[in-house]
């Protein structure tokens, strides 16, 4: 670097290009495979944005990139990547195609949530699988949709039925199996998670997704009529919340969320960076020649920067401790792991807070002409937007602020 | 009103709704015409934020408004409407349409700008068959685009010759008549303001504009090759810069771009307030019946609620400065034009920041499910976002701040 | 104005020069009253909010002002100058010193409470001795602070006694007359109004006032021990809630506490302006010859400049509509009632919000030097600290949330 | 902690009980002495805030402590505590008196210096003593005040003459040893940094140091009358700028900085804690019983919290860099110093954001009764408010942006 470009003076594309003092692009021995991937993403993202629906290739690009297998242990033959490096990927991919990198971090939150809620078995055959089958995992697990029932039924050998729907299933189009939960009984907190194969009679995967943002998740709905559940493709034990360490698979969700918002805002600095290094105007009252010079541009450069920096530091601080927890195993409390939460809860305020503002702000390095819609650099903001609604931030902030007060950590939920 | 609605119950549509605490719908003789017209912007709006292009039915409807004559001074026979007047009617437009209403509010500044620098016999012309021919004026007077060349030929009887291309050119798909802004000497400060048919000979209106917001404000580009203008109908004495009442242009302009901001907020506040009210779910972990009933909620609607308050107390205050400042005529001075800007540009900025926060911060009131294309809540932020790019905010406040320093006024130009 | 002073150029004193585009000193005919007490205060602000305590002195001199007796209507023999005009002599007051100006525009509400409270023939008496005596009032009404008993005495006539303690006693040190709240029965909420001479038998003042900020309000404990209460002075009917037009004492309270806001946060720009020119100097590294050249200095004044335009512009809207209430009369409806709370709520918010920001970041134009504290600049910060405490914030802009979804105006009560 | 504490139920002092969830107190084998030391400083905190001027005991209990000997290097006898351990000492006495924690975070600055500028004679000399005479260290080296002169006199073997005044001298008040700093020729930039006895003759401390905050730093003024300087008393070679190394001088001192700010925020944060514990009261119309189950008030405690987290995250993470960068020793590069030096601006800039926000806010959660002068809270601010304007915030931000834009790190200076 060390100097700024001329203005007109083209760069590399964003996608691959970064200047090196922002943004680090070592993932060791992945690194071929991470930054080939981004590059693929890259290439339509914006095009894809405009157009929503399935993102058939890019998921293609997904699977071919080995890199679905990370989450899984080595004791099933998986690479075990630690959790640190993986969350850096999903920032990655976040930076240039929110939707992808959505699905790449849901990929491993189902692979761990068999790995927590599994038994050894079906840890066993379902890791196992992921690995030699390459399978891409969907869900149909939202907490907040209580619409699926599970039936025992004495025939046939035993086995239940499943029946109704599931709102917001991302990943669930093209996957290879489905996570889903249901209430075992009628108490509806007796929740069990099912991994079964999403081709399976019964199931059917709706095309209904179509919003402002991470507009390519597929996060439609998902019919279940008369599907037959083994009872051995119902998790656990420990199931959901056996042990501390079961109920990690929440915190391991809400640090891709943090990703996603991290990876999308640090895409919307570097592509106004790359902007205004190529295309900015001095403002005609500045008296300057080139729109780097300016005061106001610097010192809004230096605001972004500093605020993605602190989101950075909490969540690289979260995710190292979200790994040394995973590593406690059984070992873990239910205090170290109610800890582990109001740090990870912290950070999610602070990441999305800063996400927000940062990708609405990039607009005022850029200028006007940065609003044309080919550049699409208004879906930064609208993923984040989207995103950051995934469960209530104002209840995340009262249970930190509930915990400040009174050292008491929050009790495990769906969403905490 | 009195009482929240019960969940589930449907208020009427937002766009013919209002609880009436929130915002008025009386604009006098006017209101008939003014709601018919919301009305039907309403009726499609997120379709057409959605699809772009030109809204050739919006515009057929804003004509048969009757409304587009009302800043036509009554010595030319126009119902010569007082700006503030004007600019409520824009802001309620923006609530449901923010590009039609910024087609809308820009035909006033057409119109105000041959009032302001056309001599008598111009406006006597040009005003009175925008009466009496109800047309429709857009604008090829981008300041910083100065691509443009006005060439003196002394053959056929004398004429000018306009060339060259202007970008940003809102309002001129469909237009009957265009205002253009050219150089008429090589001193780029000899700016002119023509009037011409929209329709002469070597005038292309090029359907180029496709943006992240602002979508259906036709604002692309228009090229002039040769077209041939008339002495005549390059307007003034005084012209742009002839008396400080000439001046007051920029200051018509900026606050309609104020108008914009704030109907958008307003607008977006209004429909969070439907929304939350037939749609809201109170967060699981709230233990309460109803979304309003939540503390947070609560508080989040006041705080957006006293933003946009604080926006339209600064711009109805502006508003009645300009009127004042208008009713001046030739006898303003150039310092009561002078606070009259930076009244203005305090207000912009105001409503600047006051839009961007409402328009983002309504989702965290309502919700994840919110985000569905569907609803196209986003468009609002988007709106606001490209509209308040439309000059730098930053030099603007820069001005503010050497004026509370020195008690120097800006001095007038293209943006200020 | 016009030009910048060069540095090291004495401008007059603070308290005695305003840039005239900053501020406005004309009060009509009382203009000479006000600017000579301001200027009185100004004098030895600073000292007296070091050493804290009664200032004697400064209180005798808002008695020779004459300007105690502004809020006594004419019918009373007072000037009944409008409720607009007495909030920007307190806010003037507030710019040069902040407790004075809180005593100033307590004595009015003492003057309104009975006003409003009273029967006409207590108002004949209170309101014709305020006028004649030139009676400077003090309060004991804190209505969170429930230790006062009144207990019905049948010997002797018939009278009161009065006994228990009340803290925040705004005013009561050196006071002519007093108003003093106790519940009249077992009943909290029949709480009752009494005007009794401070000098009566049974009350002491106690001077045990000693805060971070508002150092001089005297706002300290009085304690009454069987103090005898004549039936005549306990006000009404109507007493303090027998129709809507009684309950404005609470909104005209609220809009002291806005101006005493409003008031420091333009003293603490006024002086940061002033400090600018004469002692500013520019950073090392700016290449600039004077503080005021600085982008970044330019940049915070008229940030400054704005959220303070912005709290003033509600301010004075929400004055108007008191008044417009207060010349309704008996006629005042409820609703009308609620709706100028509302508005008032907003305002208090705006103003509480603009005056913490401008009295901290003052400093970031001023610089280190500027934080001697011989200047005292610390107390508009402090000052306004304290006052925005008087009461909850939080439940002012939870009742306009609450207003908002519900169109249901606040219940008239001690604080709202 | 698990439970709240019951209205009224106290807690032992602030300074020596701590919530362990919200702050850590083991400083490992020097836990002992800093707890003491914290405690002593806490005692009287408040009173000596009032009262100003040098703080003789708790300077002598800072001496007893042993802690003024930290960090000399082991090879000059010192215990080469690491930084990151000094700084979170400074952070812990900030907590309770920002005062003498600033007098400490300098001593090790005046330690950093002679070990950074100094010759090895002058480094064994100087830093010998530091620990054989237990020196307490302050400085004349106010950076902007540059009316220090050196002569050199032939005369009597040779030796330098000093002239002049310094301001803004912390520490001086009461030291052993004094860091001087002069320009040793006509060039100002050639400024050269004096070790010299704070007794010697010609040397005059003024007690003119009356801030509104950082009350009892002693930084006031020092004047130099002839005073006789040898030539071994210039500290070098490497001197000020001779390698990147000894550039580092200000970045350590920058951290201190930072370390203050922090400090302020956290004892801030931990007396809000504890008054709403024991003192707390729910707002009348919240309903509630306790301070603490107010939803407001969790929400900000949890704000709080998080905006210190976010401070403290990369405050830590810069420690860490500044002693990998000091461990480095000569080979440390210009450019490893300028990434250094961003990431300490970005945290400075950080701190000082959040130090403002949480020491003015913490009144909100405490309410009026809070503003008492006896609790002395509002110092916590005071203290901030003075100390992140010790250099210009604006320019280091402008020096972040500028290296975001251009990958350009700042040039050393006195104060980057």
């Amino acid at each position: 670097m060390g100097q700024l470009p001329k203005p007109g003076e083209l760069l590399p594309p964003a996608a691959t290009f970064t200047p090196q003092h922002l943004a680090q692009r070592d993932f060791g021995g992945l690194t071929d495979a991470v930054e080939a991937t981004a590059k693929a993403l890259a290439a339509t993202a914006v095009a894809r944005d405009r157009q929503g629906g399935t993102a058939w290739e890019e998921r293609q690009a997904l699977r071919d990139s080995g890199l679905l297998k990370l989450a899984v242990p080595a004791t099933y033959g998986g690479p075990e990547t630690p959790w640190p490096d993986i969350y850096r990927i999903v920032r990655r991919f976040a930076e240039v195609d929110s939707s992808l990198a959505h699905l790449f971090g849901f990929q491993h939150l189902q692979v761990a949530s068999v790995a927590l809620f599994g038994n050894p078995r079906q840890k066993e055959r379902l890791l196992g699988k992921t690995i030699s089958e390459n399978w891409f995992w969907g869900n149909a697990t939202n907490g907040l949709d209580t619409r699926t029932t599970l039936t025992w039924k004495n025939e046939d050998g035993g086995y239940y039925e499943l029946n109704g729907i599931k709102s917001f299933c991302s990943g669930a189009t093209g996957s290879d199996m489905l996570n889903v939960t249901a209430p075992r009984s009628t108490d509806p907190a007796d929740r069990v998670f099912l991994s079964i194969p999403t081709g399976r009679v019964g199931v059917k995967v709706l095309d209904d997704w179509d919003n402002m943002g991470q507009r390519q998740t597929d996060s439609g709905s998902v019919t279940f009529t008369q599907v037959r559940v083994e009872k051995d493709e119902v998790l656990g034990p420990p199931g959901t919340a056996g042990t501390p360490r079961a109920t990690l698979r929440t915190l391991v969700s809400q640090l891709i969320l943090v990703e996603i918002y991290i990876g999308n805002a640090q895409g919307a600095l570097l592509n106004a960076w790359k902007y205004v290094h190529e295309q900015g105007r001095p403002w005609f009252q500045s008296g300057l020649e080139r729109a780097s010079d300016d005061p106001f541009t610097q010192q809004r450069f230096g605001d972004l920067r500093i605020v993605l920096r602190g989101a950075i530091a909490l969540a690289e601080d979260a995710e190292q401790r979200l790994q040394h927890a995973w590593n406690r195993g059984d070992a873990l409390t239910a205090q170290e792991r109610g800890e582990l939460a109001v740090a990870i809860f912290e950070t999610k305020l602070a990441a999305a807070s800063a996400a927000l503002d940062i990708t609405s702000k990039i607009f005022e390095v850029m200028g006007a002409r940065a609003t044309a819609a080919k550049y699409g650099f208004d879906r930064f903001w609208r993923n984040v937007r989207v995103h950051t609604l995934h469960d209530s931030l104002d209840y995340k902030l009262k249970d930190v602020g509930l915990w400040v007060l009174s050292g008491e950590t929050p009790a495990p939920s769906i969403y905490s």
